[in-house]
């Protein structure tokens, strides 16, 4: 059942996807002139955040960042090495380059969020809604942390809602029996898809016209 | 002990409190011009909040939300309705339609979150801390999502203290021996009144005056 | 291995350290004009937030507030005298008559919250952000409830990094074999020290210089 290389492949892109996170984290924190403690603080909560909150909500310890303890040095180094390396050379990583690696956080978060709360019973449209959390709300904290209005619930871009349908691929690839690698895959595959298809054709999120 | 027909009232007034609560989420993310997606979250934060901050300081599990996930669902499609049904129609609710339900959700949290923490053994002043929790921070939640000081903190209208007062009705009638339905009826008539009392006489709360 | 009167002397720093935090939220939602139950509730958060926090990361209960209620009642009565009495005097304390148990909060939470989390197990790296969550994040909390970016991320000021370095310390000292209660001081006065130096001699922490 098991798939030779998949768990080294899912730490591979988990370890990017943490570092696509984060590095959104440096770049917002930036952009809002923030000292290096806030730009250390604010990539950690934009990487850790989500899955720490689904956590919380499901009431399981220890968080993933206490059981690798790793991760943090190395969202610390990123910060800092990003920090150091952009002002040196005014530079930031395109829109473009950053999207690959988050959209594959998008997924894996999004499946890997989904999978814990089926495994620990929950009803299907409240793993999903935990596989949500997972993907998107260290994103929302860090907007609100920075004082903004979180992106994933303005920019009119389909973001929380490819991770919903990714979500629900996982429960579905549970309940035809499949096993959770399999699952894992497909789920992200879906996400990730729709995502970049969103982005590539520039899909809108129905607004709001309010009258006043 | 049991009063006939209360469970149901309870349910009905429950459902009520959490349609008008999830409304007033809606109708503030509509004001901050949202996406769906931040109409549907800012819908469930505000009728979830309260209760789900609440049970994580209680360390209770599982939350309303996700042993009642049909609440999901029923807030996700008033959400979705609300949008599409005033999009068409340029309405909006007036301040004096939701007042009703506000002031009953108000009232009936304050007391349940209140008895919940008492059950749990907690002190008097704590217990009804966590009634005012249950009662006000799912509006404190969704004001601070869409990055705006909550309105509990600054409208200089009673509001959180008509819950506060609710939540020791609550506790002086478990220290007289009523019946926890009895209980639960003063404590959120208490709470009612004094918000709708507060309303129609225009109550103000003292503002700091500051010399700068 | 019991110092005489550490006891007693904790209890003092940390109500002193208790009522600066506090003192520190009645200002800043002075400052933000809040009503009454706002300015209750930001003292109340910056006071217990950062403890709270920790405790609910590390699955803790009771909180400190919780099994010492009368602290509670502290902060209450602290925030309506301080509104009551700053309102007729036009008086507000000075940033420096702030400074010391402001400092002295920062310093006996970092070591306290490092402490704790040491003794549950956990990873050294982590118990030291556990101390800092537990010394800063009653701030943050504070300037994020009244929609301010947090001044502890952004005012290029050493503060929770002085934390970071008394975290440290309580980690060495643990691993020294010292006496928790020497470990406490030792910690405590490194963070003071750090925090009393760094305003004395208005160090600056390294800002991001982009170049939009």
């Amino acid at each position: 059942m098991q798939i030779p290389g998949l768990a080294t492949a899912q730490i591979v892109v988990e370890a990017a996807a943490t570092a696509a996170f984060a590095l959104s984290g440096v770049l917002v924190a930036a952009r809002k002139r923030l000292d290096a403690v806030g730009v250390v603080v604010v990539a950690g909560v934009t990487a850790f955040g989500g899955g720490t909150l689904r956590d919380v909500l499901l009431d399981r310890r220890p968080f993933f960042w206490v059981a690798h303890w790793h991760y943090v040095v190395g969202v610390f180094l990123l910060a800092i090495g990003a920090m150091l390396w952009m002002r040196g050379r005014h530079f930031k990583p395109t829109e473009r380059a950053m999207l690959w690696p988050d959209a594959l956080g998008l997924g894996l978060f999004a499946a890997t969020g989904t999978q814990l709360a089926l495994e620990g019973g929950l009803p299907a449209l409240i793993a999903v809604l935990m596989g949500v959390v997972t993907a998107v709300f260290g994103g929302v904290l860090r907007d609100i942390v920075v004082n903004e209005i979180p992106a994933a619930f303005s920019d009119h871009r389909p973001y929380a809602i490819c991770a919903f349908a990714g979500g629900w691929a996982a429960v579905v690839a549970e309940a035809l029996g499949l096993a959770q690698a399999t699952a894992l895959l497909a789920a992200t595959a879906l996400t990730v898809g729709l995502r970049l298809l969103a982005v590539r054709y520039d899909w809108r999120l129905p607004a709001w016209q309010t009258t006043d």
